[in-house]
């Protein structure tokens, strides 16, 4: 069998019910008969609904976790597993060589480019080694003298994600309340950067190389997921994506990178996410077919999917319902 | 002409991209030949671009604004406006004569309703006053002596909407705080209601009868919008329900009413919605086509449309896409 297992399951599945629709139809479209399954440790998940088959797992810190899973891949003839969140991307990266025995590949980057995503100290470090443009950033808990800084600055967690404890703070007085209340929590304080925020979807094939960079720009956010975008004709910003996720030590799949930026270029990488960004729909919209290609890209077939794409495509989005009766997901009424 | 004009307007559309599917899948249902059209101030509604032409207006506190509506309404052909945001509602209960006269009905509640559900201490009175269950409230600044009440107390504007701003307060220190921060915010303190929120949609025909009343549970709440909810067979919380609106001076159309309740019963009715409510889809798709029955109602034609539901059904959302491109939006890339 050439291309080994045909199907795909999400893990962590959630609210991703666009990422499900894409997969399914990326796959399709390059001719392949693929069900798309998802996984979550809860039965109330919109993309189970959306998907070909929704499985209540373990929770990731269960020990259970990873055996139940591989047992899962193998039940449904699973040859693509795609994880969606940063907390189960170090146990999808330690699995990866077990799945692949399997006949199961595993959408992930390496454990050295996970740790350097998850935590901002690593990637300030990272970028600031490689001469990548990056904010100034401080430890707030060994931070000497407030006075020294030039305010405002940002203060978030160092292994935090979607904006979640984030803080815009504008003296020395409010830092100093912020570490009383989140001392010990392992805060970063950076610089603010100079524009504003740019998202850039990459693919890296399985040889490290660098193979689709395409720059979308935020134009609203909602509870920390984009909710407004466009992409946008800045070959600036997407070749400094491909410059980060080239350096990057095992970089794989489909990342993204958040850069600040101006009229006048970057300003500052400020965050790297090994995972499929919740805004990833509109650069699939806009006409790359990423995931089409790293599932070519696995099966050592030559590329039919297009990663051609077209600035200017403007994403909105609401919320979008789907049903299951009360007795089919466990609710009690 | 017996039936008025035939198109629908959904006014601040914004993301109310559900509600523009549920008009249309319903007044086709109906037999009925109806565009729905949306308009908003900005053009990036994601509505907009799920109905059939979306009309930038002028914003509401523009003196423009309802002449800008009345002429759109005529150049459309619009029979029923369908206004979906709290600070619309005065405006719109104003201009209800007045579009009438062209044939254009505005489903929306009298200013006597409107002015009390947009004012929570109006609505802790009005409770009060007709016997209705209801939590103790007072007003913030003329609140005497904080150890008299019994923590936790729920803070909240008097005139908030989506639960913004609302905090739980747990100690009368945190209180007093509280009120150095917000004070003369017009905020109020209520005691906590017993149980978990329900939310009853209810229809109010032109006679002022309560026509429907179908209880929902909320599961999870996600940037104040229910993001995960399920139908329940709660014949008191929808007689309740019932009572409320039943008693309110001129409500009309659809409006839910807010409930805390526990196994025994109902504790208190914590706020009332002079309009559809962000979870209506799953009202309507447990069966209650009450945008059906009300366009029967105003029109005097005999109902056909179903006022069956069904307990049990769970609805889960996700972020729904669409596109369009930058030229035709507006949008600077």
């Amino acid at each position: 069998m050439r291309h080994g297992r045909p199907n795909v399951l999400v893990t962590s599945a959630g609210r991703r019910g666009e990422l499900i629709e894409i997969l399914r139809q990326s796959f399709a479209a390059g001719g392949r008969r693929a069900s798309v399954f998802t996984a979550d440790a809860s039965a109330l998940s919109a993309a189970g609904l959306v998907g070909d088959g929704h499985h209540v797992v373990p929770r990731l810190d269960d020990p259970t976790y990873l055996d139940v899973l591989t047992r899962l891949c193998d039940e449904l003839d699973v040859g693509h597993v795609v994880p969606t969140i940063d907390t189960e991307l170090p146990l999808m990266a330690s699995a990866v060589r077990h799945l692949d025995n399997q006949g199961t590949r595993v959408w992930v980057s390496g454990p050295e480019t996970i740790a350097l995503a998850q935590d901002k100290r690593l990637t300030n470090r990272f970028l600031a080694e490689h001469g990548l443009p990056h904010a100034r950033q401080w430890d707030l808990d060994s931070l000497d003298d407030f006075h020294s800084l030039s305010f405002p600055v940002i203060a978030k967690p160092a292994r935090g994600s979607s904006s979640v404890g984030l803080a815009r703070v504008t003296s020395s007085d409010a830092l100093s309340q912020l570490r009383t209340e989140r001392g010990g929590q392992d805060y970063v304080v950076e610089s603010v950067a100079r524009g504003t925020e740019y998202t850039v979807d990459v693919l890296v094939d399985r040889l490290g190389t660098c193979r689709a960079s395409i720059p979308r720009k935020r134009l609203e956010v909602r509870a920390g997921e984009v909710s407004k975008g466009v992409t946008v004709d800045r070959p600036d910003l997407a070749a400094l994506a491909r410059e980060v996720v080239t350096k990057l030590p095992d970089a794989f799949g489909v990342l993204n990178v958040q850069i600040f930026a101006d009229a006048t270029g970057p300003s500052a990488v400020i965050e790297v996410n090994a995972r499929f960004g919740g805004g990833f729909p509109l650069t699939y919209r806009a006409g790359a077919d990423l995931p089409g290609w790293l599932a070519q890209d696995i099966d050592l077939v030559p590329p039919t999917a297009s990663l051609q794409w077209a600035a200017g495509l403007v994403m909105l989005r609401y919320d979008r319902a789907v049903f299951a009766s009360a007795d089919d997901l466990g609710v009690q009424t």
